[in-house]
């Protein structure tokens, strides 16, 4: 049984390279099983076919990030930093993320959605309170962060292919990142508590 | 003569939407030949392999984008407004650039990159001469609105698929992008100004 496990985790591995490189379509079942020391055939037993084998090494992955980094409104420049450092240290799974884009149908990407709406939820807290600016809807807000935070990484089809060279100076790119998505996060801080006062 | 041109063309439309639709290694030759309703060795003496075919069609529209969308540094809003329109009325070149980013090397990019280096330029002297603010470096800003423009498009592995009921108000998220990106654009404006006071 041990051993059904650790054969798991080899495959769940070799998968996650040979995905991050060829997407779901252009993957071998074969070179994953190569990779991972086993029969080609345990890998369809263990886990169907080949896109649910993509759909699970990148849930796997998803939820470890999610784990790892608590969402923090309060703290929307910290958390964005956290992201980019996360998304540049990965590219692997930001490419997961980017061949899940452009070969998964909706259906296959609810669970992220959820955890979207969950990230919204508390953007949308935080900004009730006056705790987060209001000139943005939270779910702009959100996507907002978690691009300007992705744009640089390996998912990305702007920073990526545009400015690769950008990559060497990460300490400055974060920074700008933070700077911006806290010019972002502040908007309209005030608003709420104006309009407040204009009702006395 | 111009029938050559004209089957050309159509193979070249037949191309764009089989590229959009399953990446380079995903694409077949036989389909685009049979859409083109052309003999597949005529794709191959016309455009040497599936590769220089794929780089064929993503230059081709590439240009078309810089003739319909002038760079404009001094309103940044506008241009992101404008980038945002036209990548959502084009989910297909976005798909294309998105699978060149997974699935092209660095040396395919090399015109992209110099179309970029020219955008950095004119924002560089924007700043120089007090139009757009110095807050973030040029480079930075040019990205970073790029991003934002397009982070709701089908190329994004954000807002495609994290939020994919967004685009649904298109109105509100362009008026969105444009506030942002204005915030970004305007943050350190006076700076110049102020160190140019301060020396006096």
């Amino acid at each position: 049984m041990r051993n059904a496990e650790a054969t798991k985790e080899r495959i769940l591995e070799a998968a996650l390279a040979e995905f991050s490189a060829h997407g779901i379509a252009g993957a071998r079942v074969d070179r994953i099983a190569h990779a991972a020391r086993c029969n080609k055939n345990l890998i369809y037993i263990y886990f169907e076919d080949k896109e649910t084998l993509f759909t699970t090494v990148l849930r796997k992955h998803l939820m470890r990030i999610h784990e790892e980094q608590p969402f923090t409104p309060d703290d929307l420049p910290g958390f964005a930093a956290k992201v980019f450092d996360w998304a540049m240290a990965n590219p692997d799974l930001m490419r997961l993320m980017a061949w899940s884009a452009l070969e998964q149908q909706a259906k296959d990407k609810v669970e992220r959605v959820a955890a979207l709406e969950g990230k919204v939820a508390a953007l949308t807290e935080a900004q009730n309170t006056g705790r987060v600016g209001t000139a943005f809807p939270p779910d702009f807000l959100l996507i907002a962060v978690m691009s300007l935070a992705t744009a640089w990484s390996a998912a990305s089809p702007i920073g990526s292919s545009l400015a690769p060279k950008a990559t060497e100076r990460p300490a400055a790119l974060r920074e700008s990142i933070s700077e911006a998505v806290g010019l972002l996060a502040n908007a309209g801080k005030g608003a709420r508590a104006q309009v407040r006062s204009k009702k006395r």
